[in-house]
């Protein structure tokens, strides 16, 4: 068996309604470059096949009555997600939901069996409320950094970092900070090549030190974890 | 009359099969936030309403048979559009497709009651061939430079640089360039402010100079424009 063997080919990206589009279609654009290089399969799941959009639903967040938002269309729901190598989840304000408990427990289910999880902004709040980060180390968006202690009290919560990877929870602070990671997280699995032809085509001018973070700086976040 | 009155309002993104997904979700992810803070509305335009998949349809793009993409679900057809201030045009490699034509009218016959148009990467390949770009400088992705004559013989192509504007045309270079741009036209038209707000929620490391071009250095190409 050679390496290629083990490198992960199934993967899936959970979506709820007011997402945030960057957390999920950063790292997605990365994956998609690397799929015309490895067979790679991408589950899109959801509470129903619905197509599910980035909205601000809760007039609170949309002070302006803007309607201004894009929709995704699920290729799973949360019973017929097919088994996977590795779970993207990502964050934005529709992690707050009332309802956002069925997707909790999926990512609680679904983690025993993945090889990889990787969380974007809040991301790491669902994947903390669902008990996966207890004992880690892992950081989430800075903007909110003060709600992370009621979401996971048994995680070890790093106030300055890009991404912080445990073992096989790779968790990301906010939205941009996802395409760092997931470029990174290549680097890593599949290896510099694969990283460096993904940067390429997207033009994009990574940041390497997971612990270069200007953004706990701006926020005067104390050192933590 | 205030200021504010004047500023736009309905944004329009096209899209078409095997779109390059960054293309449209890093500038859209800027958007998405600014519309909390201004009323605005976002038209997705296509040539019909079925969900539009990055998906790499030609099996030479795609040599490992992935199934990997995303589908986005269009608001308007070509013929339902409404009226719109400001259009973006993203790229990739669906812009080589043959039926793309229709898309390439729609930009033509839209264009000359915009505020502004935008494109990203290969996007700029169909503002040049809708002929709104002629007399123009603009730039465009440094991976497929070569193909730029072609498609704009009478642009004043500009090799070394992350995004040109001329007029009311923005063009960016490859993929993550268009974040840039989108956030500097953001400065440009609503102010700093609204630009900083953006930068701060996305936790972007914003590259502010639109002449810093690595990737034009990286692949060697002469100095033009």
């Amino acid at each position: 068996m050679s390496a290629q063997d083990s490198l992960p080919v199934n993967f899936g990206v959970v979506v709820f309604p007011t997402f945030q589009a960057l957390d999920v279609f950063g790292p997605l654009d990365a994956l998609n470059i690397l799929s015309r290089r490895h067979g790679m399969n991408l589950s899109i799941i959801a509470k129903s096949l619905e197509p599910v959009s980035t909205k601000y639903g809760d007039p609170s967040l949309n002070p302006f009555n803007s309607n201004f938002g894009e929709s995704i269309v699920p290729t799973h729901d949360f019973t017929t997600a097919p088994p996977l190598d590795v779970l993207l989840v990502p964050g934005g304000f529709g992690t707050r939901a009332d309802d956002i408990d069925p997707l909790i427990n999926f990512v609680r289910e679904t983690y025993p069996n993945l090889k990889y999880i990787l969380t974007v902004c809040t991301g790491s709040w669902l994947a903390a409320r669902a008990g996966i980060l207890d004992g880690k180390r892992a950081t989430s968006n800075k903007s909110a950094w003060d709600g992370v202690k009621a979401v996971g009290p048994n995680v070890k919560w790093v106030s300055h970092a890009r991404w912080v990877i445990d073992g096989n929870t790779w968790t990301s602070s906010g939205v941009s900070a996802g395409t760092d990671m997931m470029l990174a997280w290549i680097e890593e699995v599949f290896g510099k090549e694969d990283a460096a032809e993904c940067t390429r085509v997207m033009e994009y001018q990574r940041h390497l030190d997971p612990n270069d973070d200007p953004f706990a700086d701006m926020y005067n976040l104390p050192r933590e974890g």
